[in-house]
């Protein structure tokens, strides 16, 4: 028996007017991308990768989340300074503010879902189990396979 | 209704003791990749994405074959040519020579699929069935999606 | 006759005790670097480029300077985000901070040498003298040669 | 004192209706780029960096010579197969085949100038002497440095 991903927490969403969850998305299989928006990593390689996988998938179902995990400099990346980012990077899928920690530097989804660090990439199937959780570079191949069978899955 | 996609003519063989035909292969899912070894998209791209191919799809059955379709300087790229060529860049999948068209500079299996130039990429399902024909370069993400649903049917 | 490049304007440094000015660097040649953190072109291919110029030209006496000409989104790039963005990609180069303009939103040094956007860079020679000024992408090649012509000038 | 670089020995050019030799060209820098068509490192660095060169350089009186310095493979890489590859690279500079030696593999000016393999580069100044000779990749920063160097001395 497989348990279900646990439930994201958001202080503050840009590029939606909805506040999207996991339990509103299920029967959707989802991307959860979490960056930073000073993290090298997640500029120079996940972000544009993950535009990519917009640009493969857009006409299928699968639903792209991003979430800006601080959990050091947090002064420097304050939610104003986000929204610079997104505009500047030209990012047009929902990104959230993953909830702050207290008291911790650890936001409260980075924690829940005990990432090492960004970017991140949780995948979340049809029915809302967790099917993969990997810290750094993917592989656009890989990942372009990984995502085709996500979306092939049946929901049942 | 779907036509089986037609035999391949080959004239000699390089990286396997065996003459395959897409006819043992049935069953399997095939990525025919087509190939001169003097075409720089060949090389620059196109054999390296047949590469990461193997990398990525190594542990299913996908059966990856190459073809040189020579259709213009016959005389730089004969047989012995090609298989230092094979050799350099590290080329370890079965790869055939596309037997000599006659009186034309067309081999025939280029002939017979109505290829464009090199690269190309032909992809064959487990039925037997030609599920795509491409031309030029490929993205790896799009790819690796393609692959991996003609590896995800069933051969019914 | 040519007249000397104008003087930079900074109201705060990085990565250096002193506050260098052309005056104080008057004798070696200038390379002065401006960028915005949030700028995508700066982060992708212009810091990296001053980075290896670093690397190649770092035994002569060529000073390197940024200049972080913030005219847009203000409120996103402070200083105290700026500080951890020069933390997170490892520049070592002293960065100044271009004072800011009043009224308007462009900042003063930016003004004065009549920037048109980021990144931008600014070459002087040994007699303070405005050598080349250009915005957007420079070829690796290209910028090497011209630094090296204006290391090889004697100062007179 | 420095002697002068040893005179190359050419078989073969192409590209030229000449027969550049190094004493022909004395006055001028010279970039002696030597590859061989089936090395994977000649193909996807040094000759992308040697058409740069080209770019950068080309109203300047540096002049750029290839050298076809067959080591290994010699029945797959023959002349015919080279003018197909000089063909199809869109390579415009002159390109010499490196006189056979006897009865080694290796070619004459190859051994001459004790090269390690392919690709290498010989820099020689405006007074016929060798002022760098290199084997494998090479930073496109550096060598626009290093050819600024040589064409900025006069010849006194």
């Amino acid at each position: 028996m497989t348990t279900l991903a646990p439930e994201i927490s958001v202080s503050q969403w840009f590029n939606t007017p909805e506040s999207p969850t996991l339990k509103s998305l299920r029967g959707r299989p989802i991307l959860l991308h979490t960056f930073q928006m000073l993290c090298p990593g997640c500029i120079l390689h996940a972000i544009p990768l993950i535009q990519n996988v917009q640009r493969v998938f857009g006409k299928t179902d699968l639903a792209i989340l991003g979430l800006h995990t601080v959990f050091e400099h947090h002064a420097a990346m304050k939610p104003v300074s986000l929204q610079a980012f997104i505009h500047e990077f030209k990012i047009n899928y929902p990104v959230g503010v993953d909830e702050a920690g207290d008291p911790g530097p650890m936001p409260i989804t980075m924690e829940t879902y005990r990432l090492r660090g960004t970017p991140s990439t949780v995948l979340i199937n049809r029915k809302g189990e967790m099917a993969a959780s990997s810290f750094g570079h993917l592989d656009e191949m890989t990942l372009g396979a990984t995502l085709q069978s996500l979306i092939s899955e049946s929901q049942e």
